[in-house]
């Protein structure tokens, strides 16, 4: 049975406790208008007040709709929040690689560019942890966002999202991270969202061909559909490589 | 004593290997002007053949004799190698962040201006092997350039330089690596270069303030003076976090 208000406690406590013992400041969050980041802008506003929360909106040929709830995170919460826009950086990189390579059709590009997205999305996020510490007297960190679900199937971009310096969804699951969500109460329109990545078009349900809820039950050794759990684990072992780089070493 | 044959045979056969089982066709390499980058070029050449290699030369306000180097290196090896700029997509980074922040002063920019440029060249290789994937049909990786005293110390960008799909020179000592370099007939001037970021303007032992010997030294165990041998453990530990995220677990 999960207990959303021990669960909420616990993880509000590890948050105080890591920055206590490495005497850190704030924290650079990203707000993409869904529902982990909110949870997680929530969590830190609470830990650690919302004065020591940079929020960051980094469109990205983005929808407008994702803007309002990613401010209407900020301004329930309390913290700041900039818009850093990276459409033109975006689009600077992709026509710079079109000159490179003259023959390139925008179909070859296609996974290319779903995935630089996050990329340029992290490297911001420290950029501006590096600049806050530096004019704040305090060191800022940069929070993830993942939740178990997504760590299980590997859904996530490599040297993009799953780097981060502390992690506080990692161990629950989608429908445990909307719980916390309304016990903390994120406004409804972002808590309720079917999560998407803001760049396919398509939600994460669809894109992965797998429900979160059967990957919980997955990860809890529920009983899940033969043909659903072969999907699940399928992704699951694909994507080991994004956890751990193989390396030689001599004998 | 550090067999040179040997390992590199088994370097070679552990690439092969790697690509065997994974099906994999090529690589995507940033070929920086230095050893490490030239050395896992040269082993990647001999392994999978130069024409499955594309290296990329990403310069970023970068000295001129550095890309004499890499394109010796190249052409040395017999591989392609592309010139992809990032002068232009940096500059309008920071314009962009001055922009959101009007006050901000260049000296309050200075870290986060130097691990910018690891971060955008990471995201290029990965965008450049994805496009060639697509394009060659047959995947491409990333290898990584970092040695085991880099390791050691945590001497890399997170999201940056240590994001890699595998490694080679992980478990071996610079001094191994130029060993290896000279073995595999790296050209002299990239081989016996001081190695330095070509980012911050001074060395790399200059910018730790430790030798790399040493730190190979304290690896395995051998004699160091004690205050050096305290300055190179202050960074092992101080870096740990880098290699390992924090998370939330429930009890």
């Amino acid at each position: 049975m999960f207990d959303v208000k021990k669960t909420t406690e616990e993880i509000i406590k590890f948050i105080r406790n890591y920055y206590k013992e490495n005497n850190l400041k704030g924290a650079v969050i990203g707000i993409s208008g869904g529902k982990d980041s909110a949870v997680v802008a929530g969590l830190f506003a609470r830990a650690i007040g919302p004065e020591n929360i940079q929020g960051l909106w980094m469109p990205c040929h983005s929808k407008e709709n994702d803007k309002k709830n990613a401010y209407l995170v900020a301004k329930h919460f309390g913290f700041n929040i900039k818009e850093v826009d990276l459409t033109n950086i975006y689009d600077n990189y992709v026509d710079n690689i079109k000159n490179i390579y003259p023959n390139i059709k925008d179909e070859n590009l296609t996974d290319a560019n779903i995935n630089i997205k996050p990329r340029l999305r992290t490297a911001t996020l420290y950029y501006n942890a590096a600049m806050l510490s530096n004019i704040k007297g305090g060191t800022y960190i940069v929070p993830g966002t993942s939740n178990a679900c997504e760590l299980y199937v590997g859904y996530f971009t490599k040297g993009g999202d799953n780097v981060s310096d502390i992690m506080v969804l990692g161990d629950l699951s989608v429908r445990e991270v909307i719980e916390i969500g309304k016990y903390i109460s994120v406004p409804n329109q972002v808590v309720n969202k079917a999560p998407d990545d803001g760049l396919s078009g398509l939600t994460d349900e669809e894109k992965l061909g797998v429900k979160y809820d059967d990957i919980e039950n997955v990860i809890k050794g529920k009983y899940v559909d033969n043909d659903v759990k072969e999907k699940i684990m399928a992704l699951h072992k694909i994507n080991q490589h994004k956890f751990k780089t193989p390396m030689y070493k001599r004998k």
